[in-house]
């Protein structure tokens, strides 16, 4: 195989690219000066290099070449260590953090366990769960932050299963209209939901 | 303008019609034969006859040539009087009872009240809404039963303004993730709403 | 059923519209006066009365009380009586009249040809066609203009097999980009029918 | 910024790629173990080693250290030395060969003309068509294989007319019905070309 296809084959992996895409890519890649495939390689080169995981919520980031293995989040005493939000991956936790309005800390699971699934401890960091758990002194909530669709929720029952007794208190995203949804297009279960939870 | 151009132009008023599918409609009807369009014809005129509208909540519904002017859930006694959920429109009013969720009383308002609006009872039910709610012997909550859309938060704002004295409790749908949201793609809005009303 | 439910399920064979757009409809009529349904059902009353089918292409137009059955394109001696362009439906002559390309005569078959239809003769025009083409003294040409899709070809093929030896030359469209294509994205049947029909 | 930034932004230039979507090739690269950055990191190095451009066509090809620098087509004795096809980029080359229905030579441009350029010369291959023309000594056709676009057209005319006299004939592609098209939806210049270049 050349190196067109090869690559090609390469990026046709990334999430959400197709084959034509991928190619488009690589013929971008060639159309841009040497400098430009430079930047890429280094720039995935220093990529493992600098990124580490956090020893406490297992998320990438930029060490710095700090001794502590410990990200700005988890490092940070004033945060409200009695709430642990578990999301399935680094991208999840962007979106909550971006939103403001948890003080908590995180766990990052690694991935959902998706109905049926025979071996999930596989899927999802389940041991490095156990010992973040075991190791929070304050902690009073965990908060299953899930997708509301069925691999979510089977996470979320799994992890609720495997601590029950362990952890007080397990609580799961509200559900109900997000911003700019109509009534008359919402799902039933949704405007149960919607129904249940109103605010007064 | 012939007869296929004017109907073309009384469907192209049609929610969600264009000129070509309001064309496309002419034409069919003139691909059937003359029972489709004489069903047509007939169904339109016992529209205007048949169906009334509820004294109680204002949507429509087929009278059947009853005295009473009050529609099947407002003449139920057996619903819950202490709850009436006000909602936009009659299509609104069906989406909430398919959810089978709630089963209090119900007052369609006939429209939204946009910002900005000068005159928000030419655009909504509010002399019969005002009427309904002093009538209502034991109302304790009103759901404001919106989009969740910025008309419908400035709708739900007016009547709680109009009103505040005259009813204990007003309450609106709940936010958070709907059915099959997904965290990454949420905006930060709703996820702030689906963390503060999680659900224990 | 009442008469919102027997409107909607009407407006639901409607083509493209589904039973909860039907419903929409039927709530649209029940919230305007009186008088848009008045101007419906006579728009649709009168569209049977005024509308009258050609007797030379079969299509439908506004008849105006006049003598002939002729539909102003038929009548006017000045096109060339040299083609025939056939077309499905109403709305493809349509289309086709709006470009200004074409100068000759029209014939609407009134649907097409599925592949695999055992009774061709019950899903179009046969008989009115057969007559339109024995009565047309100087036709030189028929112009099969169809969907580019296997249906169209179907029906195409359909008609020249019915027709040789008494028609001399039958055309079809010109296959190639169509206006906005880009070649990354066209089909290579595309592509290699705007390669053999190159324009010099 | 860190490399987790600096890497989403490099992807984020990709085309069709927005800051999302090159956030989640970043979490990909980083949930995939090394491995996968290594073998994304020797394409990358690789491709801009083996390939080499065309000094025939311009297109970018695997060289595998032969001495000619001539692709496997401009190589092709056997093609038709009496057509030069020029498309704009790499991506519309292999749409077409992929078609199957051209024989002769290729040269690609590089780029399109857009309306109102000042420095064309800037954006397409112009020396090299200049000399790739020259030197072509049967040749007898230049098909301009362009988007059905406004900026398709300007370069057509642009090389059109800075190579009259010296070429005898310009063709363009056939412009028509695309696969899978409808009349109906079909705009006013797709149907006079459907019509203007009708197959007998």
């Amino acid at each position: 195989m050349n190196s067109i296809d090869k690559l090609s084959e390469i990026f046709a992996r990334f999430p959400g690219i197709g084959p034509r895409q991928a190619k488009r890519f690589v013929y971008f890649l060639l159309s841009r000066n040497g400098d430009y495939s430079s930047e890429l390689v280094k720039a995935v080169q220093s990529l493992k290099k600098e990124i580490i995981q956090c020893e406490g919520c297992m998320r990438f980031f930029a060490g710095n070449g700090q001794v502590s293995k410990l990200c700005s989040i988890c490092a940070d005493d004033a945060r409200d260590s009695s709430m642990l939000m578990i999301v399935p991956r680094d991208i999840d936790f962007e979106a909550i953090e971006r939103s403001g309005s948890y003080k908590g800390y995180y766990f990052i699971l690694g991935g959902v366990v998706p109905i049926l699934e025979k071996e999930p401890e596989k899927r999802i960091r389940i041991k490095e769960l156990e010992k973040r758990i075991k190791s929070s002194e304050n902690l009073k909530e965990i908060i299953l932050a899930m997708n509301a669709n069925l691999d979510g929720e089977n996470t979320a029952e799994f992890i609720k299963q495997k601590y029950q007794g362990i952890v007080l208190v397990f609580s799961t995203l509200g559900k109900g209209l997000s911003t700019g949804a109509e009534l008359e297009y919402a799902d039933p279960e949704t405007l149960k939901n919607a129904f249940l939870h109103r605010t007064k």
